[in-house]
């Protein structure tokens, strides 16, 4: 096998599983891409959906979930509590195997150029892929969501890098991006004092002064009524796992808290694993290719 | 992609390039195939070819290396430094991926028969796949190697599982098993006593009354001038790389010795390195097919 992308839209609906359905219809639709997982939320009123396949199939199969969701998703009728533009809100490339970033930044562009052509949604480019720094960040991008765009989108520095200056009524207006996987990994602590987990958290993440690549939150846990350290590893080249495990790990013991266990949600790279176990197990020289599974993927 | 095996055949022929290449081509010439690596070593006089592929093509490629090396390895002639009793040595099947170690036994079977009934070479059955508990052991196989074996054949304990009770005056004899993969792991201390690696060799290892899956010794890296424990970790499932490691360091530490490094040699599967991520990053409830990769294997 060769080149490997991931993409993972996150589509305005989460209430109508017929229309969840027709979409990753759509998206399973095109050969050479396999859907891995869709989850939704009623409250959110919004679902998401990852598949992987080789980057020209994976282009398509993001137009065509988005082509789906424009004709069955009216966003001025929608509610939910997730900030959300777009019946398509955003469409993330990730590079998985044998693919730059750089190459999922040309796939965002071609896809947001699609979109606007044939669809006529207006298209912001954000993160790896913004072309201002103010969009790389989707939270700025998005700022008012649907209905504050219906305005803001006619000002100069909210000018869309694709299609019309005017949201499109029913579709809305879709952000399209490049990033590198992202880990979600909670690390749960022997404590019921949920204000040592957020001390941790604030320590580690970029909002605190720590990892800028590091998102997280201090948490109680129903179940257990035990404190969590909930994480988002948004790059994991830059900061590894094992990295995030020993600081929080150290960082617990000054309380005298123990960690209990970690958790990785969904999926992960392999490299993200073979990093630990190099970490751990001090390897030296090890290539990749020393993993019997990758040869198989070649 | 399905069930995955992988096949080490050992020939014994280490100086002559071309039937090297002759062999390895015959086992490259299987669809379904691919040869990963080969290596041989001229003072043993001795081949080892790595390949995998699903089950069916897998045996059918190792009865064609095996034919081929009968045609052109002459055992009244073989010298070498290295134990062998065949011109194909020991062929071991090694469940990868959705294949049982019975899997593996049965293929070991249907290969010893066919070795047997179209070429007349006599084949034990070893390790997993041995009928009689000592046939388990390699070494008890061979002992007496090609020449001591044109007797001792012929020894009731000594009938072949297969084919006549009289070695094959050219091809020998073959060995055909089944084992789980066996990961070649070297761990090197900061210390140029030799004498500590091989007291910590003697520790870990079943004959020293370790574990019964590991092998050990405590040598000497000429380049470096330092200690090494260099280990076969048997069964990665039985004592996994980390236990491995751990226990090294710590024997290590009673002599007042650091671990500078750890290093795979050759291939490991993918679980191998997965369990040391998810033993140090103490992960709870991972699933393996969390990882990425793993599904574009499915």
């Amino acid at each position: 096998m060769g080149k490997i992308v991931q993409c993972v839209p996150n589509f305005s609906e989460g209430r109508r599983i017929e229309v969840i359905e027709e979409i990753a219809g759509a998206i399973k639709g095109v050969p050479g891409v396999k859907l891995l997982d869709y989850s939704y939320d009623k409250s959110h009123n919004r679902s998401v959906m990852t598949f992987i396949g080789d980057p020209q199939s994976v282009l398509e199969s993001a137009f065509q979930g988005a082509k789906t969701a424009a004709s069955l998703i009216d966003m001025s009728k929608h509610q939910g509590e997730h900030p959300r533009m777009g019946a398509t809100d955003v469409i993330p490339f990730i590079p998985v195997a044998r693919v730059t970033m750089e190459d999922c930044i040309k796939l965002a562009q071609a896809l947001g150029r699609r979109l606007a052509d044939e669809l006529s949604i207006p298209v912001y480019l954000y993160e790896e892929a913004a072309r201002k720094p103010e969009r790389k960040n989707l939270s700025s991008v998005r700022r008012g969501q649907y209905e504050g765009l219906l305005t803001a989108i006619r000002e100069p520095e909210r000018k869309p890098d694709f299609g019309p200056a005017e949201v499109n009524p029913r579709a809305g207006v879709t952000a399209v991006g490049a990033r590198p996987p992202l880990i979600a990994y909670n690390i749960n602590l022997d404590t019921g004092d949920v204000s040592i987990a957020q001390k941790i958290a604030r320590a580690i993440r970029g909002s605190g002064g720590g990892f800028p690549t590091i998102k997280a939150l201090g948490i109680s846990i129903e179940e257990t009524g035990k404190a969590q350290v909930t994480i988002n590893v948004c790059d994991y080249r830059q900061v590894p796992l094992h990295r995030v495990f020993e600081l929080v790990k150290r960082e617990a013991a000054r309380y005298g808290v123990a960690v209990i266990e970690s958790e990785i949600i969904g999926l992960t790279p392999l490299d993200a694993l073979a990093d630990a176990a190099e970490f751990y197990l001090q390897l030296a020289g090890f290539d990749r290719n020393q993993i019997l599974e990758k040869r198989l993927l070649e």
